[in-house]
C-alpha cells in the first residue's frame, strides 16, 4: 500500500486537501459491536480544531464529522467505518501570491520536486488540517481501548518555546487552550503567544502523551516494537522533530543502576522504560514526548526561491497557528490510540493462547 | 506480515537468537544487477561485532556472513538475497542462574508475559546480536546506493554518558573504537569507560548519522514520511529511547525565524530540518540522533521478582557491553540504508515520470 | 492492513454498505500527472449499473461518482484519489422478513458467525453493490494504462447458463446489455433470461478479460505472480467460483507439445499461457476468465434455519439480478486493471535501472 | 514488501535457487508454544521430493530440513521459524547449452526481460525446487490447525491427462507415488505415464485439496476473501493454469436452485459452494482444485529465439518430471494451510470478543 494508511490490522487510511471539498478517514479492521456514534468522535475533534482562542488560527472550521459505513444500528459492524469532515472555510484566494514561491521551511518545494504539481492553496495535502481525520480514526481506537480493555490516554503541553511545563494537575488540562496541566502558568502562556502573534514570528513546542491501564504484551519484535511505531506514528505527525519514550534523550547520561527500572513484589519501582522493554509493554504507564518545530508559515519576510530557482523574498499572510503545538495534543493521543489499538489485534491475533501463569507486576503510576 | 520484517519494496525479514545456532536475514526486492559479494558486506559486520577493544563484550564472534541466494556470477538477480552468520561462542550456562528471574529494565519479564516461553540464553531473540544481520542487510542497500546514487551514510558516537562529543574529523571515527569524530578526547573517554568497568554500572550514550547525496522527493506522506520511517527504524534498534531530525528537540524552544532554512540560489543557509521537509527529502543532508539507554545486565545487584512473584535479588554476570551506545554506530548507519533504499524504490515506482522542470537547491553541507 | 484494502503500491481502500448512504473508495498511489475527472470514470460505472435492461436488478442507481480528493486543476497530484458514490434507491424494508433468516447459499450466515452482527438490508457489505466503487476505481488505473502505456483492457461474457458464446466481435460487446461479442445469438440469450425470470430462478456464467498491449516484465515471483494476483483479484469478486488464465484447465489434458507457445522471429505462435510464463507478463495478451455462481437470492422457496436453528423455508423477494455474471464484465475489467496498475508501478520501482538488451518478442493477438 | 512474502499475519519468506547452495524459508508471526520439530516437517518433504519413483525427476534430493530458529526445548517460541534445506545434486552443466536460449514454455524470457540476468541453471528461481520450502513453512501451519483446531488437510490427484480420477479413498492417497485416490486405476496411470516417457513428452493435470474442521467466520472481505487468498496462494505455485472452489467453473451452468447449499438442523445439504460464503468459511470441508499444465521442459525440439533474437531449436535435456502435476499434492496441501493458518489468526485478532449465539450448522462431508 501506499503512504497513506496507518496501521496493520487496525487500519486507518486518510484522504483530503486543506482546500478541497473534504477530508476524510476510512478505519478497517474495527471490531464488531462496538458501541459507536458521531457524538463520540466529535469532542476530541473539538478540542483540536482551530478558532477556539486567540492562540490559533481563525479559520473557522465546525469539524464536524460524518460516519458513512461500518455502523449499523449504533453498533460497529465489522465492515470499514469512512469518516467524513467536509471543509467549510477555504479561502484559496490567499495563497496565490506564493503559487510558484517556495516558502522556506514548508514542504512545497518538496512536494513539488516531487510530484511535479503542487497544490498551492493551504499546502494541499501537506496542510495539518489532514489532522483532523486522524483525531477522528483516533476516537474509534480510544473508544475501543477504552471501553473494552480500561485504557485510557491523555496528553499535555510539555513546552512551549522557552516555558518548560510540568504535568501537575490532569484535571486542568481540558480547561484551558493550551492543553497545560500546570494551571499556575496559564497568564505566562498567554503574554508569551501575545506578544509572539505581535512580532509575527512563531515557536516551536513539545507534547506529552500517556497511556494507562496496558495489559503487558503489546509489541511486535524486532522491527515493528511498540516504541518503534510509536515513534512512525507520532513522527508522521506534521511538525514534529523528535520523538522520545520514558527517560528518552536523558537515558543517554544516566548509568544502568540510575535508569533500570527496579522491581518489588508491590511492583516496579520507577518508570524509566516508559512502559515498554524490549519493544513491549510492561502494563506499566507508556510515556512519550514529541518535539514540535515552529511553523514557518510567518509573516516575517525570509530569503527564498521561485520556481525558476530566481531569488524572492516570502511572506505567509493567510491564517496559521503559531504555534502548531498547541493543537496538537489531541492529534498525539490519536496517534497513540492507532498505534495501540493495532498492537493490541496482532497480540490478540498471534498470542491469545498464551498464559504465562506469571501476575502481572503492578504498575507505579508516575503522574 | 508480523514483526520481523522491515520494508515495504526493499524489506529485510530477519531470524535467530542470540544462542542458536546462527543468525539471518532475507533481502527481498534488491534490484538485479548490483555487483556484491560477502566481503562488500563483511567490512560493516567487523565495525559492529564484539571482543575488537577491552570497551565491548567480550564475546568473540568471527560474523562471517555467507549469501545463500539471489547472487550469480556476481551481481544480484533481483531475487531475494539470504544471508548467514553463524553463532560461534555461545556458552549458554552463564543464564542457567537468572532462568527464572526478571532482570529490572530487561526484556525478559515482557517476553514471559507476551509469549508464555523464555529462552534464558543470552536474552533469546531480544539481544541486540540480532542486529548483527541487520548490517549485513543494511550494507547491501548501502552499496546500491553508494554505486547507483552517490548517495553516502554515516554515523558517529555524540555523546557517551556525561561527555558530548563534537563532530570534527570524519576520518577519525573509524580510527578509534568508539566512533568518536573528536580525536582529541579518546583517553577521555577510555579513562570513563575504564572506571566504568570496575564500577560494574553501565552508562547510556547518543549515535548521530547522516546520508549525503540523497536526491530530492524521497519519502511517502502523510504516514510514511522519511522522518517517520526514519525514526521507526532507529527506534527498533535495542535500548534506543529517543530519536530526533535535524534541530530535533532543539526546536521546541526555536522561532520561526530561527528554525526555517532560508534558500537563496546558491543554496540553503542552514538545515534546521535535517534534510526532510514535509516527510520528504530535500537533498541536504539527512541527519538524525538516537537515544540509548544503559544496558540492564550489570554485575551491581538490583532488586527484582522471579517467575512466582516472589522478592529476588538480580546480578547479571556473563559478557556484556558497559555502553551499548560504542557498538551502535553501524547498526544506526544500516537501518537509515534500509529506510532510504526502500524509499527510493517507492518514489521511483510512483513517481518515474515525473520532472518538475525546477533544478533542486544545492544542498549546505553542515560537517 | 484488513481485508478491504487491494494493492501494494497501487492501493484501493472501499467502503459502504448495499443500503447505507454512501459507496466509496480511496485509491493511493496513483502517479501524480494523469488527466482524471469523473466523467472518466462514469462510463465504466454506466456500463455496469442496475436497471438498464430487464435482464438485470431493477434498482434505480444513478451511480454518479464524485471525487473529492488527489486531483487539482484536472490532474492527480499524487495524493489519495477518494471517490464517493451516494446510494439513492435503498428499500430497506424489503429485508425485515428476512432478518433472522439464513439464505441458503448466501453470505448472511457467515457473517452473522463471523461478526456477530447482522446487515439484513440488502446483504449490507457483502452485497455485489460494494463493486460499483471498484470499478470507479479502477477506471482510474484503467486509464492510466490506456494513456500512458497504450494497455487496453477488454471482458466479454464468455458462457451463460448453458449457453457458450464466442468471442467474434469485440465491437458488438458495448452495444448489448450482456457484453455479449457473439451478436447473432443474442435473441438466444434474450429468450433464456426472459423463462428464467418467470420461473423466478437464476443461473451461473463465465466472464472473459484481457489485457492488450502489456510489456514484458510485470509481476513479482514467487508470491506476487501476477497470474496468482490475477486471480486473487477476480476471486475476490462476489460470486466468482473459478479463475483460469489462458490454457486454464484444458491445460490438465494438453501434453508439453501442444501447451507450449513455441516462437519464432516474427513472434509467438500461440498464446496457452495466456500471457504469464513464470508468473510475468510475456507481452503477449492476458487472457483470463472467471466463473460466476447463480445468486442465491431467488424467489424459489428454500430449506434453511433461522439464528436460533429453527427450520425455516427461505423466499428471497426485493429486485435481485437473475445472472450476475451479466454485470459482471466491467468489474472483471476494473479488477484486472487494478492488478496491471499495481505491478507496473512495482516493477518500475524495482527494476528501473534493467535494459536487457533482447527486443521485445511479438505478441501474436489472438482475437 | 516485495513478492517472496505470503501471508500477514503468519508469513512465509522464502528464498533460494534450483541450483544455488540452499533454499529457505522464514515463517514469522507462529503462536508461541506449538510443538515442533524437523521430523514433524520432514514427512511431507519426503512425499514431495524428486526421485521416489521412475514417473518423477530423478534427481537425487534428500530434503532434510533444519529449523535455524525460533524453537527452544521442543517448541516454538514466539520468534521467526527458519527453516533450511541444502542443495545436494545440482549438475549445472546440464544447463549451459541453453543459456542464451529461451524455452518455448518456459519463465527463462520473462526472467531475462524483467531483471536483464539470467540464472540459466535449472531455472533459478523460477524453478519447481522452490516448493520445497513451502512444504516446510506449510507444515508448521498444518501442525497448528491439526493441533490445535482439529482441522486436516488432504490432497488428491484428480486428474492425469486424459484420466480422470475419483475420490475413493483416502487411505490409498499415501501408497502410491500418484496421490491418486482410486486404486484400481494405477496401472493405467503408470502405462499412460511410461508411454509418455518414452515420446520425450510432458502432460498437464488436476490436483485436488480439501481442508476439513474448520470453524466457520475464516476470511476477510471483500479483498482477503478466504477463497482469493485460496486462489491467490494455489496460482502461485509453479506450472498453475486455473483455480476453482466448490462447484467451481461447473457452477457457471448451474442455476440458483441447484447451486445453492440447503440448510436443515441436521445440517447443510450439499456443499457446492465449497466452504465459503461471501469470502467466509462456513464450517462445511473447504474444497479446491488447480489445473497445472504440462511442464515446458521435453525432449521433443521446439522452435524457439535466441536472446539476440535469432531464430533457434530448443530440446530440454536434464532431469524433468513429465508431469509436475504428480508431486504437486502436497505442494497444494502446504499452500492451503498456510492460507487457512494466516486466515485463523487474523480472525482470532479481529474477531475474538464474538459469540453470535448460533450453534454452527453441522457440515456434511461430501468426500
Amino acid at each position: 500500500m501506499s503512504g497513506n494508511t496507518f496501521g496493520r490490522l487496525f487500519t486507518v487510511t486518510t484522504f483530503g486537501e486543506s482546500h478541497g471539498p473534504a477530508l476524510g478517514a476510512v478505519v478497517d479492521g474495527c471490531p464488531p459491536g462496538l458501541a459507536l456514534s458521531e457524538a463520540d468522535l466529535q469532542g476530541d475533534l473539538d478540542r483540536r480544531k482551530p478558532g477556539t482562542s486567540r492562540h490559533t488560527s481563525q479559520r473557522r472550521e465546525g469539524d464536524e464529522v460524518r460516519i458513512l459505513s461500518g455502523v449499523f444500528e449504533g453498533v460497529t459492524t465489522g465492515a470499514p467505518v469512512a469518516l467524513l469532515i467536509e471543509n467549510m472555510d477555504q479561502r484559496s484566494k490567499d495563497y496565490s501570491n506564493i503559487a510558484e514561491l517556495f516558502r522556506p521551511g514548508h514542504a512545497d518545494y518538496t512536494y513539488w520536486q516531487k510530484y511535479g504539481i503542487r497544490d498551492y492553496r493551504g499546502g494541499g495535502r501537506s496542510s495539518a488540517r489532514e489532522t483532523a481525520v486522524r483525531v477522528a480514526a483516533g476516537g474509534i481506537a480510544r473508544k475501543y481501548l477504552q471501553d473494552h480493555l480500561g485504557v485510557r490516554i491523555r496528553g499535555w503541553l510539555a513546552q512551549l518555546g522557552p516555558i518548560e511545563l510540568a504535568l501537575d494537575d490532569w484535571d486542568a488540562v481540558d480547561t484551558n487552550p493550551f492543553f497545560c496541566a500546570e494551571p499556575g502558568r496559564l497568564s505566562e502562556l498567554e503574554d508569551y503567544m501575545d506578544a509572539l502573534r505581535k512580532e509575527g514570528d512563531s515557536i516551536g513546542a513539545t507534547v506529552g502523551v500517556l497511556a494507562r491501564g496496558l495489559p503487558p504484551g503489546l509489541g511486535e519484535p524486532v522491527f515493528d516494537r511498540l516504541d518503534a511505531d510509536v515513534a512512525h506514528g507520532l513522527m508522521s505527525i506534521n511538525a514534529v522533530r523528535g520523538v522520545e519514550i520514558g527517560a528518552g534523550f536523558a537515558s543517554a547520561s544516566q548509568k544502568g543502576t540510575e535508569h533500570r527500572d527496579e522491581i518489588t513484589p508491590a511492583g516496579f519501582l520507577s518508570n524509566n522504560a516508559g512502559g515498554t522493554l524490549g519493544g513491549i509493554s510492561t502494563g506499566q504507564d507508556l510515556v512519550a514526548r514529541m518535539a514540535l518545530k515552529p511553523t514557518s508559515s510567518i509573516r516575517i519576510p525570509g530569503q527564498s526561491v521561485d520556481i525558476h530557482g530566481e531569488p524572492a523574498e516570502v511572506v505567509t499572510t493567510g491564517r496559521h497557528d503559531p504555534c502548531v503545538g498547541i493543537r496538537a495534543t489531541p492529534i498525539a493521543e490519536a496517534m497513540l490510540a492507532l498505534v495501540l489499538m493495532d498492537h493490541y489485534l496482532r497480540h490478540r491475533g498471534q498470542n491469545a493462547d498464551v498464559d504465562s501463569g506469571t501476575p502481572p507486576i503492578p504498575a507505579t503510576p508516575d503522574h
